[in-house]
């Protein structure tokens, strides 16, 4: 079915909250730190996860790994708290500003994005920025 | 095939730019303001917008909707000049600072995500917030 363009005004101008989910029922979630405004972790949300994240104003997520709802922090007790959550223009991406508890990334730290790109001689290059770690996870995620 | 625990040291842990990109060959990539820390898009760049946007330090993506590659600011001339790239722990989204000139949205306001979610009575709702038109789209994209 063809999208009317009374239907993008909806999507891009309305306050109808219509979140557009993907064929796996996900929309892609950027969490940032309300304080410096790093990115910490991009993830995805399905209808119950923005659900319980509304209602709860703590992060839940939906893992496509372990194919269910996620707290975040349920393991870790690296919560986030919601400062604020935004919606984008065509409603298939959210943003929140968190209060991070903690470090966001399973490796231990602060955020997941701890290396940046560059260009080499041989083709693009990592090298880490912001690594170091806030905890160890081998002690934390044991069972 | 199963994931060994050395793909994932490497992945997480290497020197190596190694995109996992999906099945349609893309990985997300966020683009924030360098200045503001606000997160100004959420879009998708295949292996040749990553390798473009490192050669010329500007952003390309790769647009689901047109099938096509695509240069930020093309048409409207708000190009995003990357300030920093950087790739999460699994490597499959990318994170680039900009400097955006005018704004990043195709609606004309500087960020897409110019609305709030918020609970109400009857669900979530949303409110427009930082949703100044810089532009008139109307006159920007017409042909």
């Amino acid at each position: 079915m063809a999208t009317s363009s009374s239907d993008i005004d909806e999507t891009e101008e309305g306050l109808g909250f219509q979140p557009k989910f993907d064929a796996a029922g996900l929309v892609t979630c950027v969490a940032t730190d309300a304080g410096s405004g790093d990115v910490l972790m991009v993830a995805h949300m399905n209808e119950e996860a923005i659900r319980r994240t509304i209602a709860s104003g703590e992060a839940w997520y939906y893992s496509r790994s372990r194919k269910s709802l996620w707290r975040k922090g349920e393991t870790s007790g690296h919560v986030q708290r919601v400062v604020e959550m935004r919606i984008d223009c065509d409603q298939d991406a959210i943003w929140i500003r968190v209060e991070q508890s903690g470090a966001a990334c399973h490796t231990g730290r602060r955020s997941c994005f701890y290396r940046k790109v560059e260009a080499g001689e041989g083709g693009a290059r990592l090298s880490f920025v912001d690594a170091d770690r806030l905890f160890n996870p081998k002690a934390v995620y044991r069972k």
